[in-house]
């Protein structure tokens, strides 16, 4: 090993998730294949690949392309990723996947639990 | 919703995990259950909670207490987290998990798959 | 070098920063120095060490430790942060570092620069 | 406010700097104001915007723009930071920072650090 293996390690660079994710995907109906092909999908997202196919995402994980795929369009059913397309800066049109509808779940839920604290501590202070 | 939401889902802070274990995590044996509770073994480590117990962890995860035991203890006797327990600057013992050994199988992995490509690399330049 | 370096810089970690604190410290009324003195502190809270003294935070910066305890005196002054002080677990006196005034003045500029967006578009709008 | 600043900042998302980059800059002969150049440079590469003009980084600094083209020259001169032109995919010449330089120079000063420690560990050991 020398410094080169370092180096690409650098920059590899680290997923940074939401700890509330982490904490809360369970209450968002999500399992944890379903978790970490969302991360895979953030992950790509971050190396600006915006739109991995199946099997690029498979081939991280224990499933196969097929049930990637399958899981990828239950998630989309359910509003927790969305396919986007528009035409780039060189009029070139294009297709990627945005994970936003998930930090939308996520804020709502999290502003919800927040609110049911707030009422369980008034309660308290009533009694 | 007001200002203090925000403050606490700013302290509520990030995890992040080298992009390394999201693409090897599967090379290493682990299986997303697996992947997903060591990742709260190393959230709940951030947040200074060095001894979670398992129904703690479970309670985020879309397993019960029972088979979260059963995993942590699989994950020891595997080599992914060890137990370390000491006494601390005030005298009191006390015991914590260390994904060191995880940290450490990672790395041999990543050492283990560059030098491959070398010499793949090398072979194409031969012929 | 060996597999050793690699995991001692695997567990010195990375710092995190909001990029909104990136863009908006020269709004907030702080220098360069001012700022990475700030992260400087952040810094040694995530490594779990609460209350630096100024020759440790100096040692890692431009300036000597007398002017370090300035500029620490003049953020705390200024609001930037505060020492909180409480007796731990063991009945032990502790003081410790806290950057949540920071995060407060930062969010309120944001919150603020969004409304003035909002204004603006709607001026916009309107004509 | 509303759920849609949440967002926002949320998608503004986080800068990360290797801790030994905050504890190790001086070492390096930089001084405050270039580190936090550099790291201006580094979230506008993160957001995908690979050559930011002397202006565009200049309005989140303390610095006007033509002290921020002076110090963007020094830095490139002193071997931090690169400019890499090329041909995209589209067949449009690009240019765009890289700052691989400065990672270099940080992991060589991190393992020069970590011999003189090994060398004066044995030292103690023999005496």
């Amino acid at each position: 090993m020398n410094k080169s293996v370092m180096l690409k390690w650098l920059q590899e660079g680290n997923i940074h998730i939401p700890t509330t994710l982490l904490t809360h995907y369970h209450t968002l109906k999500l399992n944890e294949k379903e978790l970490v092909l969302l991360l895979q999908v953030l992950a790509f997202l971050d190396k600006g690949k915006e739109f991995p196919t199946p099997s690029e995402i498979a081939a991280n994980m224990s499933i196969d392309s097929v049930e990637c795929h399958e899981m990828l369009s239950q998630l989309i059913r359910r509003g927790y990723i969305t396919i986007i397309d528009g035409v780039n800066e060189f009029g070139i049109r294009f297709e990627r996947y945005s994970i936003e509808p998930l930090w939308e779940k996520l804020i709502d839920q999290y502003i919800a639990a927040d609110k049911k604290e707030e009422v369980e501590v008034d309660h308290k202070k009533e009694t």
